[in-house]
């Protein structure tokens, strides 16, 4: 059953957790975050992601300033800036695809840790503010920011649409 | 460490199979998957997928007429078509990650299961053609294929680039 397997029982169970304790992610779990990204799959294995990491605070302040998740991004320990890399696209579509799954797994990997995290998009207003800020090279393009850390309070109840609902054709 | 971690394990070790069994998939793993699709995050909740679920072998046939991947769709016991529905959409950068992410939730539970498959992409060239195959309500895109089933034989291995190279900032 569904309620035994540890992958399943993630992806049910993971929720966007927004506030964060004081206390610090080590070095190894943020590597370990960003190695589980790095093994989404991708269109001919472009691997189209580039990854930004911030802990620093007058840097988050600034990241900060750029969204309405200001306070998300001030409490998480951690950042994860993701970027498509355009010297690697091959196709829009498949590539941004390749970039949710990336995240995706990052998200999981979070969760499975122990810890909580945020996907965040709404900060995408200001992608060339953030790639400013960030000293981006220009061949890449904010596609979302990814802040976590140690949860503090119970997650919200997630909710989703009943999965047939989702399903137009069983033949 | 993450070796332990059977969620980190099920991402790092799942790779694309492109080589069925006759083995057939019972509906409960098929819902399973489903379910897994379902539970992705997406900007504003919109939860912007539908899915069509293809196992009647003369359909299959047609499907697979429409992609360089033939023989995987004419040897998968199921293929998922995931599409974007334009009537959920707001962001299109947004929703396709999010369909990114639904197809990697579907991905992991199929390995975490088992079982094997692979998310085709090509097919999206003919994407107009598939939408009349399935007879799709015309606010629907196709986004991918995920063709899969009972592995016969061991995967492939992956390679992706060193995790340092797709960082280019730490601060």
């Amino acid at each position: 059953m569904s309620h035994e397997n540890p992958v399943i029982e993630t992806i049910k169970r993971r929720r966007s957790i927004r506030h964060f304790s004081r206390e610090p992610v080590s070095e190894e779990v943020i590597n370990q975050i960003l190695e589980s990204g790095g093994w989404a799959p991708s269109g001919q294995n472009n691997q189209p992601w580039k990854f930004a990491i911030i802990q620093d605070k007058g840097l988050k302040e600034s990241l900060a300033a750029l969204t309405h998740s200001r306070a998300i991004i001030q409490g998480a320990p951690v950042c994860i800036a993701i970027f498509l890399d355009h010297s690697k696209s091959y196709d829009r579509t498949k590539d941004v695809q390749a970039i949710g799954a990336s995240i995706q797994n990052m998200l999981l990997t979070i969760h499975a840790l122990g810890l909580g995290g945020v996907w965040l998009g709404e900060i995408l207003k200001n992608k060339d503010k953030v790639g400013e800020l960030l000293e981006t090279p220009k061949e890449l393009e904010l596609m979302a920011v990814v802040a976590f850390g140690h949860s503090d309070r119970p997650p919200e109840r997630g909710k989703r649409d009943p999965i047939e609902k989702k399903v137009f054709l069983r033949k």
